[in-house]
């Protein structure tokens, strides 16, 4: 596997395109080891502990991500809600202002390309805090050639999340209890040091936490601090989205799991897609009623693989029930509680089924695995 | 300087994400050890050899770049040139099939989306090879929202760049002396094992060469080691756009130089906006001509800056003329050659006169320095 040890101890050359964050000189402060780059950004993904270490503390403490990365698509003005509706197979006709919602983005075929929590600031302002693709220009594109009175921009806005289940604790000691009121999947305005910041009880993690929409860079560093602070009595740790917990939690990762080459129905989002029912006006609902009604033939599902760690390369790997082909895995890693590793995976519709044999071709060699539910049972720990 | 020591020893996480290239494998057996990502896609940054030695190695002899990450998005169909010229101020009405041109992109505010090379293929068929933004998002927003006839795609191809005074001998050794027959900035199809590949006098340097568009990634290594085995009698090295070596030939970088807070009057591209005058179809073109009325404020000029290489952090750095701030330096560059760094740098119009002394607050402290014209004096080289 000597590639895949030459790519690991690769360095990633700094360069003023890919953005630092408010956050980064509190991150190096915090020994990060490594990043990966999203949305020409910066994301921290290693710290000092190992990575099972970290896995342990998230399902069971609270860490502070810098998140800056999760960039802010705003639209603005008289059309943003017809705009955000155009884009989705979500109907966004109940989303009220204060909601967030995970919603599939779709082209007119109804190919995904990208899957944002939408958040509804007001009636005419909408967030769209994107994955790794420039969901802006998109929407740009279809403002100004539809012709729209909505402004698309991104947001000098720069999310730092707080998860695990001690985060409620943290994250109320320095922006107020009114922190505690926030329904799962809500956002309310609370003030740090006199400026309302917005806080949405989400995150890329299954444990529980809470993001808070830092709009002032220049606070970056005293949010940080002040987090930390509140923190250290519940062992605080500087972390980043985890790849065990988040394949655990079902969570999927847009150009890892899913791309523009898969729909909403393929990533196992159909719950999103209420709009094709509904009637919502999504330039990609004739596509995907088409081929919802074609019957879809693939789908997302967890695998767990016996054995040791895998080693080397990063996937797809290949996924065969007896000797047929029947997909790819698209994210893997270890799994320190199940002992296995687990893993995201593009099967056939027949393949799907919890408990099916499958044998996967890695890196290491062949491995025996098998369907798993998602979420992964137990995918959510508990507070210490 | 601890922050950019820590960012400098930073590694890069595996993902599939962050895309490897059909190029990969050859990369690493070349020693690479650091990447940067461009379009969700690895590019190398370094191997063995120190920069400096680089430098000297693309002005007199050739190298081979894994460039894939110059992704191209592809315009298919009777309205292909329509949409393209809604793009930019450079009137494409000239531009036949066969010519490849820079061009500016820009929204309907004028501002710059992207700079790429557009490859006029077809009368109906257009590859843009863009820089580091998702630009076939924009481009598919806009098809959509005008419901032009045109298929916008990212094109399964992978360009693989030959730079160097040397360069034409190597890729003639493997593609035929048809070769030699392509003009600067056009493109020709040269055969391959058999198969017909997409070759442009082109590249991002100012040394000369060729840039090859690989249409079948199965071919990737083989590509490569014939480039490699015709090059060795040339000494041919693994390379990688190198940074004083394109700052020296006022070659932009989108994302560092120029961002889309910036025109193509800013960026200095004016010659590139010819569009404005001839009454293109631009959708930018009225924004832009009421930004050129009004006059320009800013460009981007070269500047040197005296004493040894400036350690630490990336720009942005303040650029002060007298005790006035007059802009910021965009990129910055030991060259070896001038035995200064060279810098593009972003400056309040009256301070962009050849020769005007400015002081830089760098991460090293002060400097002092002077506007330079671009390209910098002698940024060709000589072959051996």
């Amino acid at each position: 596997m000597d590639e895949a040890c030459e790519l690991r101890t690769a360095a990633l050359t700094p360069s003023r395109r890919i953005r630092r964050t408010p956050y980064s000189e509190r991150v190096e402060a915090a020994g990060v080891s490594a990043y990966t780059v999203y949305n020409h950004m910066l994301l921290p993904t290693a710290f000092g502990a190992s990575v099972d270490d970290d896995y342990w503390h998230l399902r069971s403490a609270v860490q502070v991500w810098d998140v800056a990365c999760q960039r802010q698509v705003e639209l603005c003005g008289p059309d943003a809600l017809r705009l955000a509706q155009l884009l989705t197979p979500r109907d966004l006709s109940r989303l009220r202002a204060g909601r967030c919602g995970y919603i599939p983005v779709v082209d007119a075929e109804g190919f995904l390309l990208n899957d944002p929590l939408l958040l509804r600031l007001a009636a005419d302002w909408i967030w769209l805090s994107i994955a790794d693709a420039d969901l802006a220009l998109y929407a740009l594109g279809l403002a100004v050639g539809l012709g729209l009175d909505v402004r698309v921009s991104e947001a000098d806005v720069h999310p730092l999340a707080v998860q695990g289940p001690l985060a409620e604790e943290v994250v109320a000691a320095v922006l107020g209890d009114g922190l505690r009121r926030i329904a799962f999947f809500a956002h309310a305005r609370l003030p740090f040091q006199g400026r309302p910041l917005i806080v949405s009880r989400s995150g890329w993690s299954v444990q529980g936490g809470f993001e808070i929409y830092l709009d002032d860079a220049a606070l970056g560093g005293e949010l940080w601090d002040a987090i930390w602070a509140a923190g250290e009595r519940f062992d605080i740790r500087a972390g980043y989205p985890h790849p065990a917990e988040r394949i655990e939690g079902g969570l999927l990762s847009y150009g890892n799991d899913v791309t523009a080459a898969d729909t909403p129905l393929e990533a196992g989002l159909e719950r999103y897609c209420d709009g094709l029912d509904s009637g919502a006006a999504c330039l990609g609902a004739d596509a995907l009623r088409a081929r919802r009604a074609a019957g879809v033939r693939r789908r997302i599902a967890g695998v767990a693989l016996d054995g040791p760690p895998v080693a080397g390369v990063v996937p797809p790997w290949p996924v065969a029930t007896g000797s047929l082909p029947a997909g790819k895995i698209t994210s893997a890693a270890w799994s320190p509680r199940l002992e296995r590793t687990v893993c995201l995976a593009m099967l056939a519709i027949e393949a799907c089924t919890t408990g099916t044999a499958v044998e996967v071709t890695t890196p290491s060699g062949p491995r025996q695995g098998y369907v798993c539910d998602l979420p992964f049972p137990g995918a959510v720990g508990e507070r210490r």
